[in-house]
């Protein structure tokens, strides 16, 4: 099986991703990990794979499959390069493209400049839903660590985020503290967790260690998150600029009950044909 | 300025190689720097161009990139893949093809089961030549290394290689004491750390600390090195199967005064074109 792939970056986060509308692609899980390995095959982050569209309403759907071959619901950088995909391939005209995913559905938006507008979806704070082992909702949890105590907002956006504020975004505990947070018990799913810096009321730095992995270039929906739980702290105006190790997203959030909007680019770095 | 390339790996040692004979190609360090980067570019090891000979006698000149940009003279693996991909782009039909390198010229030859065999050149054994600060050559050398007693073999194939004798491979303190001696003061050029365990007269397993990197899948060099320093020492017969972590290569040695010969597998993983 000969298949055509694109790899894509969105802020580092890289992704080979492949048409199986007009390909008959079927990968097994050993294929997956073959594609995915950085010295054996074309190595990626994850692989996105394309498809016609379920519902009705819908353009496409696409499906996201981890480096070890396990599916996962969703990704903002892989929403966003699936959408310059589609119409870097000519697969659609749409500028607002609507896919199915096993997250349900998303609403990708093309702007003039290129980039891509994702809708993330509404961030939930009841800890039953993030899920966090507090009694109530809270601003700001505290814990100790350690003997030290560690202050972090706390949220969902589908997935658990635990966000703490830092004076100095070089020298923040990621690796050490993000570790031993991610897999705190009082995270049952576990958590990613973000160190951020605020700038000014527009801008933060931020780096996030994520749950199940480590430290990564950029994390979509760390973004969103920190964005948010500056937001709810009064610190950080609605549209917001973070500033991560693999580049820049803009977060738009009108506050509870509305979606964050992720905006960010997306790019073409290679064509590839591969046997398989 | 778009590219057409061909991503190689022998062992897991990973390569773009690239024909600069049909394509005109020039590409500065950035270029190669950025080609080079796993998730914003391509990603590999190193970067082969393929150009026309300089020599009479030759068929190709070959040079290396490392992923900063800078050029090496050598790399065994990438050897391999330099002979499997002018064979694969029918650049010649020739079994055994002579090649031009900024360590002087290469003769490879291509076997019937699609292996190929580099000729690596003569072992040096003196001190100064590897180079090691000892008043003479011995079989093996001794260092106290924070108290405890470390005994080496050490000779050099074009670049310095210390092997040492272990009994259990997977638990050798490859990581380190490999960056402890790879800078210690008594090699002046730093060195490569092989850690060889004798399985029977013709088979050892091998881990490489490679100098100015970390442990690597397979060092060529390295098995070449470890197979000389045991058939010096009388443990193993003239050709030795050396297994690596990214595979297995077949290393041949007469004695002193003869080249050795690896024996070993090139692949060719995609294709693919990249816009520069």
């Amino acid at each position: 099986m000969r298949i055509h792939f694109t790899k894509m970056q969105g802020l580092g986060n890289d992704f080979v991703v492949i048409d199986a509308i007009n390909q008959s692609v079927r990968l097994d899980a050993r294929q997956i990990r073959f594609i995915a390995d950085r010295h054996f095959g074309v190595g990626c982050d994850q692989l996105l794979l394309v498809e016609s569209p379920v519902s009705e309403n819908a353009d496409f759907k696409y499906r996201i499959f981890n480096a070890d071959g396990s599916e996962v619901a969703q990704c903002g950088n892989g929403a966003r390069c699936f959408a310059r995909f589609v119409l870097d391939q000519s697969l659609t005209s749409k500028r607002s493209i609507v896919v199915d995913t096993d997250a349900g559905q998303l609403v990708l938006n093309a702007n003039e400049d290129g980039d891509i507008t994702v809708n993330m979806g509404v961030p939930r704070f009841e800890p039953k839903q993030i899920p966090l082992l507090m009694p109530e909702e809270a601003l700001v949890y505290t814990v100790f660590l350690n003997g030290d105590q560690v202050t972090f907002s706390a949220l969902s956006m589908g997935n658990p985020h635990a966000i703490i504020c830092v004076e100095d975004i070089e020298t923040a505990p990621v690796s050490a503290l993000g570790k031993v947070l991610e897999s705190h018990p009082l995270f049952p799913e576990r958590v990613n967790v973000g160190f951020m810096k605020i700038m000014d009321r527009q801008s933060v730095k931020l780096r996030v260690y994520e749950r199940g992995a480590a430290e990564t270039l950029a994390c979509g929906s760390g973004a969103c998150a920190a964005a948010v739980a500056g937001i709810e702290r009064g610190a950080l105006e609605r549209v917001v600029s973070v500033q991560l190790p693999g580049g820049s997203l803009k977060i738009a959030w009108q506050g509870r009950g509305h979606s964050v909007y992720m905006t960010g680019p997306a790019v073409s770095v290679y064509e590839g044909q591969i046997e398989l």
